[in-house]
């Protein structure tokens, strides 16, 4: 087969690009199913519960470009690598799109209730989520090892948010049982945003991956961290 | 190249090999955790939390073997599929594996009180999810595509039992504060295993596009379920 190199490394930019537009797509819906939650704004949480048609059908074009470019060009090394790494950034930025409707669902069940306290620490942990989300889709589009590193590094500090969150949580439901049913919802809410950074996280190490061709998962120790 | 197709067949085998492997470790641990916590036992709950290192080995000695696949043997049409999928199942499997992980944690704050109550569906809801990881995995490894579509059949009955269970801790949680937070891990429980079935039905789905090479996630109509 006749390697034609530009058209090739083209194909892999646009690659790049399109997963860019869904992991924009899923850190638009996680923001917009986060802020209805705190606004309780029912028309935006059903619209981010009926809206993730977009970023399915990108789900699956990305997963075919990736397909059609290992049968078509048959890719060596970093090139075999990035494609691969795609195949895993596109099922991460899609389980992104899925958590952000399971926030939703629970905005929905908790704006049935009276509000339990002020939700100021749920919108933080959801912008240190997106932020991980944002700077490790940036690393992997220039592949750069070190910025994904860093994104690594945050990740215990959106867990251990997720811990104080709970636990205040569980003072206000001990102490008001009305508060029990809307307290779980914003539990499941920090756990879902919790998984959105361990999400981030896998899109990192893929970066590492295509980089420097090691695998460093289940090796966070490797990494100094 | 030469392509020894004698010796890729015999590859693709020890690669499904290799994934059932990994089923059976994830469906043990698994199977591990909600029995431990059922039967209260400490020993078994640590066993779980801490022994994941043969699942995250695998895993990476999986993926490692795809790469080389593609590499080397640049596969089409059906093979092609095949080891695209086997790294989705790869990593379906190892996140169940993490999910039992969460289940033993569940546990180990869950029997720090006294029991809410005994404990008959979730056992259950562990079996209906430990099943259908076990025939979607058959079906792989048979490329049977009705097996999975089987497979689908059965994840509305594990959410509808997952359902149950959290009406029914509620009443608990709202008539004896005690319970709150042994029910706040036991929703937990639940909805981690409902995930284990979420996995299993994208195990399923990739056999489908295996076999018949169509996507059909996100079409859930198309199957008529």
């Amino acid at each position: 087969m006749m390697h034609d190199t530009r058209h090739f490394a083209e194909e892999l930019a646009e690659l790049k690009r399109r997963l860019l537009v869904m992991g924009g797509l899923a850190e638009e819906r996680l923001e917009s199913a986060v802020r209805a939650m705190v606004e309780r704004d029912r028309g935006l949480i059903g619209a981010v519960i009926t809206g993730d048609e977009a970023i399915n059908r990108l789900h699956v074009e990305i997963d075919d470009r990736c397909i059609k470019l290992l049968a078509l060009r048959q890719p060596m090394a970093v090139d075999l690598r990035t494609i691969v790494a795609a195949f895993k950034i596109n099922s991460d930025l899609e389980r992104i799109g899925d958590l952000a409707v399971n926030v939703a669902e629970a905005a929905e069940r908790y704006i049935a209730h009276s509000p339990v306290k002020p939700l100021i620490d749920l919108p933080r942990m959801g912008e240190m989520a997106e932020r991980m989300l944002r700077e490790a889709l940036r690393a992997f589009v220039v592949n750069d090892a070190e910025a994904a590193k860093r994104v690594l590094a945050q990740d215990d500090g959106l867990d251990a948010l997720k811990n104080q969150i709970v636990r205040e949580l569980l003072t206000y439901m001990l102490g008001d049982p009305r508060t029990i049913e809307p307290g779980i919802d914003l539990i499941l809410v920090s756990r879902h945003l919790e998984r959105v950074g361990d999400h981030a996280t896998n899109i990192a190490e893929d970066v590492i991956f295509i980089v420097e061709a090691r695998d460093v998962r289940h090796h966070g120790a490797d990494l100094g961290l």
